[in-house]
């Protein structure tokens, strides 16, 4: 391997979840939306004019910016347009933590973060969740001797779907002497009455960051936009020493600043995806699956009889329906699934009944 | 600067082009391209249905990656597609340049190299040009007792235009010990009488990189969208590795594979400019301004009469024409003027002209 730095030449790379070219495939594994995004969004693409692409882009991505600081009551100082969630993940440990510091994450997580320290040459230090899926009741300790410079969590978690509270989000904040990054790619399908707003304990803290996506909330995966939101001092050196000075194309922007601004149509959206994950839940617990109670919009699904995830992922795959299947310990006998639309939810529910429910032959 | 690594505190940042939201400005400021993208672009923009983007996209910018390779006669496993040049500017710090490792560059040169070997915390070895904007002849002995990991060169140079023969690249890299990374921005532009391909080159050494971008010559400075050419042990820690998981979205690989295959436009577009850069050079010179020969899209000119450049491009800027002024040493008296259309290169001339032309009043 001539020429890579050596954490390079060691680290395996992250592998994304399987993308077909197929429309006949009832893709439930990567946590995409179901739904298109808005007629706004539409209609923005249609107008754009290519002769425009000559120039470059607006190197902060103004447009949209503003409008992310509407949508949320805060200032434009408080926002980072991104290239996906996923460059402010990398953007984070790139300001925050240099290599050989430590970053802090729960055991399971993101598989992404364990790479982004590797490719950064970070300390990982990874805290195990409760049985329940709950951070242990020792984490603000654990996380205090880890000397972390930068803790990153998940919120809702992934792969299973729990909510902490801004409460509990406050307290570990107020108790960190690092920078705490919550990635709140989910949060959007968070239910109503949790009333949960992140937004204004990150402003008021110095030492939050969220991160937020158009992704899975906007149906907006394939445009790789996303935010973060915080304290000015925290977004400034992002925003303008290592981000990479035009990170965003001018149609990202247009289309993202569109989104944004027809929100109502991704809010229906969420609600529809919150019933459905609720309806999904119930029939699979009526299959004998364990399902852990998500705000987001998968489930974590324990298989019944202690069968293996693993062919079951292979079984389903091999007809045409795709879920994730995670190799990793506490998570073999678990398949993670994306809600979909109710008539792929429904066919996920007929291909698991044909192979779960005991029929008389 | 709570929380910011060291090296990011002390950091000052990339500033880019002035960029402008008003069509009455010409702009010959960060070398763009002065005509839209193809009509393969325009209609491929036209038939993207946004309801596609609600899925990620290939991880790898599959389509592009193969028309791309064919477009040089290479593999698709010798390109790394990339969210504009820039990216891969970084991601070739992040695989091969370590903290406290060494880069070498020239002395002028791009300057967001200094502001990436900056975030990465590299040592920066700066390779003074000669006065003639050459190499000294004593580069590649420099190169060598810097003990630098990755050299970066701009070919054609920027800001001078000045073209490093295919010979010269590689009797550079076949005495380095480090990773040559050619940044080939402007290369598009080089005229045909030079026959300059160092393709072959690069894929034959295992310790060379070419950056491309498709935001000069096929017009798409809007979309960001580059890649890297090299070898794929070279590409392939890249492309697996460290770059973002999806780093290009949906539209822009599409737009980039339409821009690609369209080749034949872009062509026709470089012979038009490599014409028109001769003449607004004729016509520099013929108002005493001193214009290094120039390979790219963009000329320096030093002033008349040791002229303060900076008071004349801030004048240019008064009557909306603007220009880039460098504060740098041994620029602070050119000016670095992209070409235009032939009536924007005719506005400047002639506001140049109403300036350094003695009129009896």
């Amino acid at each position: 391997m001539p020429f890579q730095r050596k954490n390079i030449a060691t680290m395996g790379g992250y592998v994304p979840g399987e993308q077909v070219d197929n429309d006949d495939v009832i893709k439930l594994n990567t946590n995409e939306n179901p739904y298109p995004p808005s007629p706004e969004v539409a209609a923005r693409l249609k107008g754009i004019n290519s002769a425009s692409l000559r120039r470059y882009p607006s190197p902060t991505a103004e447009p949209f910016r503003e409008s992310a600081a509407r949508c949320h009551g805060i200032a434009a100082e408080n926002i980072v347009p991104t290239n996906g969630g996923d460059e402010l993940l990398r953007l984070v440990l790139t300001t925050f933590a240099g290599p050989g510091e430590t970053v802090a994450v729960t055991r399971p997580t993101y598989s992404l973060y364990r790479v982004l320290t590797e490719i950064q040459d970070n300390k990982l230090h990874e805290i195990t969740l409760e049985d329940t899926w709950d951070l242990p009741k020792e984490f603000i300790q654990q996380l205090s001797v880890s000397n972390a410079k930068v803790c990153i969590l998940v919120n809702p978690h992934a792969p299973t779907g729990k909510l902490l509270s801004v409460e509990a989000l406050t307290e570990i904040a107020s108790n960190f002497d690092g920078l705490l990054l919550v990635d709140e790619a989910y949060v959007d399908f968070v239910d109503l009455a949790r009333k949960h707003d992140a937004v204004p304990m990150a402003i008021e803290h110095n030492n939050v960051l969220l991160l937020r996506t158009l992704s899975k909330g906007y149906s907006l995966a394939g445009l790789r936009f996303g935010y973060g939101i915080g304290s000015a001092e925290l977004i400034s050196p992002i925003l303008y020493k290592t981000r990479d000075s035009y990170n965003t194309d001018y149609i990202a922007q247009q289309l993202a600043d569109a989104a944004i601004q027809s929100r109502d149509y991704a809010r229906a959206i969420w609600q529809k995806v919150r019933e459905d994950r609720e309806l999904l839940a119930d029939a699979l617990t009526k299959l004998n699956f364990a399902v852990t109670p998500s705000q987001a919009n998968f489930l974590l699904a324990k298989l019944p009889d202690g069968r293996s995830a693993e062919s079951l992922y292979l079984q389903l795959r091999s007809e045409n329906i795709l879920v994730r299947f995670f190799d990793q310990e506490r998570l073999r006998d678990k398949l993670r699934i994306s809600v979909g639309t109710p008539s792929e939810n429904a066919a996920l529910i007929a291909a698991l009944t044909a192979k779960f429910v005991c029929t008389t032959e």
